[in-house]
């Protein structure tokens, strides 16, 4: 028997709270391979006038973030990263992407070597080419490899235990063994598939098409118009995948898992961008008003997303290519009239 | 210059009426391949004591099934049916499935050879081995080569002239092209393949599917599970392919147009199929029943398609592989609780 594995979520969000609560599930119960004690960096912030560690390891709940979900006794927070992380067999990162660049800078040299690492965290990193990917800028500034966890996953809806599919992108069979342990439940579906890169760009781009939908669901255009653009979003993304990394395979079974069509679709119908794309249309108001006014100051990844991409398919002349990623950032950060937005769609690539 | 293509359509649905429109609407105005006036013919019924077939001829527009819709003078109907499709080159079939074989008979030795067929009719015929595809029917009975139009495209919402895309199954590209002159607009896309069998079933089987989604939306089970059901579907239907069509391309790019993907999200995000399945698990009614009171009598596909798949799943010993498809038809006709709903899902070969 080896040594039991040792867990470290890095992270107290509602998703990485959702992510330990499951882990812990699994480790205190039965799964020998794990030390049966998780263990959880938050980032300590005061909730009204107590240290949100204390209170999620005195009442095993995360009031702030997971309110309602009672955790296993064996999920322990420590608010310094160091400790949490000490040891750490599996490291699971689950911050903000704003974020993840300065948990690297304090985490690098004290990693276990051969660590696991697998990332939760949606969105891009910076590289010499515009756009990297994070499990890239996570690995190689901790020497570990880092595996992607996305799907269709609405984080109050796995802390309520119906049922739900995720993919593990992950090139190391091994490692995709040990996670698939580590989290996996009858209500948890985790599939592995090995191109990584497609993966985790489903999991960034999704919510450039979901401020589609919504722009779409603005104009109020139906349903027939809505299904067209989510598609074309879906042939876009897989586009951009073959572009931005030629080695993922020609064939495109990656997209029909959890983190291609299943969380596209719950993206589009349901989530954050899609209803501030939304009420841009029909508010008039700004993206930034209501990011404050709407999402209650909450950040939108979309957004955000939008422009990283926007700025590298410019930077590319590859804007013609990909309309609707280019009529999702025109009309919320440039101007553009909202009432243009199918005639980007019509000049889709494929329509030509 | 060939002689201008004479254009009819079978069935004033709302549907047909809606296609004839828009064929009308191109054949008026410059594309001179097609005779200008397009013929429809209508099953003749009274309304508010007046035939159906004068009352459009003469108001030009179809108060039973497209209220509200002015049509193009140059569409005219016909209450023969040997007349409306007398000497036509083109024969547009828009008739409900249970009607297609009596059309058949009473067309047989009067359709001009070389004509070209388009099916817009969901579901399944007979044949010997239980299920065969419509296209083949009506292709068979008639000595035509038939193609099939299906995808997002809900006859209110293509009427009222919003953005939508189309596919056209069709393996013969002289007739795929004249199809599309006839019908693409500027807001109506029509991309063509050549797996005819593929964009057939998803045609049929998204109705089985989207039965599924409303269970789940009856179940109240939230985004990701839904997310997850819709999507097994899609993977029901490609598996199903492979086995019903042997022949279909291993390659699943025919799933990425209209009439896989945008289709089945249309339907299981809208649609009378998903509405009636819902309402079973809420209200405890049956399917007949709930098809006399919420369907106002209107027919709903997905039940009557459920129990032929299920039929023809059984004789091939096949239900194991579809499981979704399965629960469904046991739910909806067999008595199971549609608690086991995720029970199903969770025996998916693609779980195991």
């Amino acid at each position: 028997m080896d040594v039991p594995k040792r867990v470290c979520v890095v992270g107290a969000g509602s998703w990485g709270t959702v992510i330990g609560k499951m882990a812990a599930g699994k480790a205190g119960a039965g799964e020998q391979q794990f030390e049966s004690q998780v263990r959880m960096w938050a980032f300590e912030e005061m909730v009204d006038g107590r240290r949100l560690s204390e209170i999620i390891n005195q009442e095993h709940e995360n009031i702030r973030y997971l309110p309602g979900h009672s955790l296993p006794h064996n999920l322990v927070v420590f608010p310094d990263l160091l400790e949490a992380s000490r040891g750490a067999d599996i490291l699971i990162f689950a911050v903000p992407q704003p974020f993840i660049g300065e948990i690297c800078n304090r985490l690098k040299g004290h990693v276990k070597p051969g660590a696991i690492g697998v990332s939760l965290i949606k969105g891009f990193g910076r590289g010499p080419e515009g756009l990297k990917l994070l499990s890239d800028v996570i690995g190689e500034e901790l020497g570990i490899e880092v595996s992607v966890l996305t799907g269709a996953n609405l984080a109050q809806e796995v802390a309520a235990g119906t049922f739900c599919e995720s993919t593990l992108g992950c090139r190391n069979q091994d490692h995709a063994n040990i996670v698939k342990s580590l989290l996996q439940t009858s209500h948890f579906h985790v599939s592995v598939v090995s191109d990584l890169c497609a993966v985790q760009l489903c999991g960034a781009l999704k919510h450039v098409v979901a401020l589609g939908a919504g722009l779409c669901d603005g104009l109020r255009l139906g349903g027939n118009t809505k299904a067209a653009a989510v598609r074309l979003g879906l042939m876009e993304i897989i586009g951009f995948v073959r572009i931005f990394s030629p080695s993922s395979p020609a064939d495109t079974g990656t997209f029909f898992h959890s983190c291609g069509v299943a969380d596209l679709i719950a993206s589009c119908y349901a989530g954050r961008n899609r209803r501030l794309a939304e009420a841009f249309v029909v508010s008039g108001q700004s993206v930034a008003e209501l990011e404050k006014e709407l999402m209650n100051g909450q950040k939108v990844e979309g957004p955000n997303t939008a422009s990283e991409l926007n700025h590298y398919l410019k930077s590319k002349h590859l804007v013609d290519q990909f309309p609707l990623f280019t009529a999702v950032h025109q009309i919320l950060f440039e101007g553009k009239p909202v009432s243009d937005f199918i005639s980007y769609l019509q000049k889709h690539p494929e329509h030509m």
